[in-house]
């Protein structure tokens, strides 16, 4: 899941709601581990009982959001986007400013599933969806379909 | 937890039973991915009920172990050994060669404690531990001295 | 300079005329060392008497197209473009598709100026050039007015 | 070469002799960009007209010593030294601490040739140098070795 690590009230609802349906699917939330989007996130997988993981910019565990169960800290500042990517089975992705459209482009680079909530649809290979439980559900189908691909 | 990509069973079986002792702990047990005591230690903390990470250098998560619960897929190459070291509060080392020497010395280098399980601890620094669960008690302990420190 | 790693032939001319500009306004010209844009502009560089680093993104200096100096080995994957965005004291972006756009897009991101030569004039804060000399002497302006503030 | 990122003045001159010898040898020097060994390789290199390359953990280029002609900033921390090390075709190691063993054992995992000047000889793999033009004429005659050799 990518997206600001600053946003507003209404961005961070659908965030928390689309980290609820990974959690209720359940998957494992993949995230930056920072505020904004990634907390919302979070805290939604959290509160439905999922695990949490958060792939950190700096070089301590402390500055991970209360919501993320597992800390992987690797100090690679932004570098540790790629690692953000790579790591997900499918990337959704929330509305967000150049570092978030810096992950979608790479996912895209490297064929990982990418679903643009209610954002990047003008991206070509990015899946369209309009709702939180819409974006995991076609998030989980795609990694599906990509997993059953030899690569 | 490091130590080598291929290993003879009596190290293997000391690296289950420290992945063992970390579960049990109720420690996350954060390991390279692959084979060897790699491998032995996933197995030892998925037996006991316990979480497990791997930090993969390839770009895939296909590379894991079957032991491995969350994949984190880097494509750092030996790049990724810093972030397995980042990533972990306390550092087991087991038996190994150069690519666990330098992720010895690197945690040595930026402050987390490190635990040389009948190995390493000819280096200042190192603690040293006879058994598995000797190495997983000392670990603990220092992680919490060293989280208790303003860093 | 970023762009992508195939090219048609006219990308291929405005890399090279490029890369030449760079050399004769005595830069250092900083690319991913591989084929394509990165090559047609090692080229043009080293042509014009330039110093010519390619920042690798495997794990041998075989890689390097002929026209590099220097080969930076990262083996990091596509993390390695986020040390050719920070490298770069101003960033030529050339047609190319999400690689590229990953790059721009992280450049952005990080204060980075980025001119766009007949291509990303779409993305906000893009300084836009129409010819190859134009955006190199716009790219040393603009990277002599970052230096002058302080980061 | 790698070091110390701190040194007492002897070992600062055996670096300033050992940048001169890979100047003179028409090699060019890569380093880790920042102080003490670092810096004196770079100050000897750049007095007998070499190019120095400086591949720094941080993100900014003013962090390179003033010896520096090209800044690789890579904002990685730590995993930076992984690139030091794949970038050289052989390694100088002089006296240091546990930033330079991370390094030199990184070396002998994947295959780097390494000289020890005055130091590191107890470690299997290690050529040993007692003097600085030593360990310069040793390092090029394995690099051309390594590199004669497939990979």
């Amino acid at each position: 899941m990518v997206g600001a690590g600053e946003c507003p009230p209404p961005v961070a609802e659908l965030a928390t709601a689309v980290g609820r349906a990974v959690a209720r699917a359940g998957a494992v939330l993949v995230c930056g581990g920072l505020g904004g989007v990634m907390q919302a996130a979070a805290r939604g997988a959290r509160e439905a009982g999922g695990l949490t993981i958060g792939v950190l910019p700096g070089p301590s565990h402390r500055d991970a959001n209360p919501f993320v169960d597992v800390a992987i800290v690797t100090d690679l500042g932004h570098a540790r986007n790629a690692v953000v990517v790579r790591s997900s089975h499918a990337l959704i992705a929330l509305p967000g400013e150049y570092g978030t459209l810096s992950e979608v482009a790479l996912a895209l680079k490297v064929g990982i599933p990418v679903v643009g909530l209610k954002a990047w649809t003008h991206l070509e290979g990015v899946v369209s969806a309009e709702a939180p439980e819409e974006a995991v559900a076609r998030a989980l189908e795609r990694a599906q379909r990509a997993h059953a691909r030899p690569r």
